[in-house]
């Protein structure tokens, strides 16, 4: 059987986050059930990272292993046809050798965490940034958030549900930026824990707001301990903006010209 | 009664337009209905424009006169209570003077149309965006466009329905230029025919896509007929940016610290 990889942008409010759960309405549910219409059927979409509810994608990566041979071209436009939704899309397919897997292979994931810092919410954005109605101290996040840099024991920052074997993991890059009149906290490692960026994102918040002084993430951080932890913010300003492979897979994942032919 | 200029964001995709009709949501309805529970009743809220069904506005200006005094703080605030939706929020409140007009003391609108050019939609900006499934050429849109620059008989790029007594406008700036993926085309004038803005896009679309040279642009024109024009492009790309007033009232109504006291 052919695998597949799939590039995938999604809207995840109206979604119960990536992973299928029953009675619930998840990306890869869709993915597979606009699959099994198109006569692939029972395959499992293999995401290389699962989002929780509400969280949105602007490059989720994920596997598939079909019957048919499919050309690249063709597989979204025909998977997209099949979901009867506005807010999924599968922007490219690669057709890859049998062991390529989207989530064991990927060395980087790169998330977005938004914040909208003005005294009136906005219309335009609802559901795609955190809004704070009050100005958040950009220079003092990003001190704060270099703390987080490196290979720590993110215990503080990690949910309870958390299944990770290990509280030990390492950011790569980490970076607070304003854009307008938005906040934008920028962070890639190889891999996450759950809710690791909200956690991120709700303690810089106290900092941003004055509320703790810069040094308090090191302490929090330090303190391994969840208690220590501000609070988690909403899923709603969180993106997936990136997942890196090797570089050959990058660029063929990420070919931009209208009508590309992808197919290695 | 005191007279205030409100500044309103809105997502005018669940809406009829801005201007009032009986059984259809529109923008001005959702404020005066909103004021009316505040006990402001019969108000008039008067907009610097009306725009479209489906049309989105980051600064939409009106006018209303209200019975009471209302802080520039609170009113906002208050109103925004009210409404009821996501989709529509007051930014900003100033009491003005008793003969300030939000459409008649307008002397420049902007307005943008953003058109997303790569092969499959953008689930993120669905409703904001046109999606054209082809590359666009942004130089050609660009050059062609600049044919419209100046004061124009606009009959080609008026709807049947305009009800502007002359087809006679003068366009003070209009560029067409690249963001990512998306082509985004800026406009402004004192004043625009109805569909004026979604004429020249569905026209300069057919010159990105390269089914007419750039000078048809010109030809359309001075041909002064409705059946020159290209498609009128949908509403969902087209966004009301700005409404310029004097030099002091602009630096007012642009008030952007949070929490701000804007009353003069």
């Amino acid at each position: 059987m052919p695998r597949y990889f799939l590039v995938i942008e999604y809207e995840g409010t109206e979604f119960s986050g990536w992973q299928r759960q029953d009675g619930a309405p998840s990306v890869q549910q869709s993915l597979e059930d606009a699959l099994a219409r198109l006569g692939e059927e029972n395959c499992l979409v293999y995401g290389a990272g699962r989002t929780d509810a509400g969280v949105h994608a602007e490059f989720m990566v994920a596997h598939v292993d079909l019957a048919r041979h499919w050309s690249a071209h063709k597989l979204p436009l025909a998977i997209n046809a099949q979901t009867g939704r506005r807010d999924l899309a599968v922007l490219r397919a690669l057709q890859v050798h049998d062991e390529a897997h989207a989530r064991f292979d990927a060395v980087e994931r790169a998330y977005r965490y938004r914040f909208l810092d003005r005294n009136i919410r906005s219309p335009l954005r609802t559901h795609h940034v955190w809004h704070r109605n009050r100005p958040l101290d950009v220079e003092a996040m990003h001190e704060a958030a270099q703390f987080l840099a490196g290979k720590h024991d993110f215990t503080t920052f990690r949910s309870a549900q958390c299944q990770s074997a290990s509280p030990l993991k390492s950011i790569d890059h980490i970076k607070v930026t304003r854009r307008g009149d938005e906040v934008h906290l920028d962070v890639r490692a190889r891999s996450f824990l759950h809710n690791q960026i909200r956690s991120f994102a709700g303690s810089l918040d106290m900092v941003g707001l004055g509320r703790w002084p810069a040094t308090r993430i090191n302490d929090a951080l330090a303190a391994c301990d969840r208690s220590a932890c501000g609070p988690v913010a909403p899923a709603d300003g969180l993106y997936l903006m990136d997942v890196v492979y090797t570089k050959q897979l990058n660029v063929m994942l990420r070919g931009q010209s209208v009508g590309d032919q992808i197919m290695p």
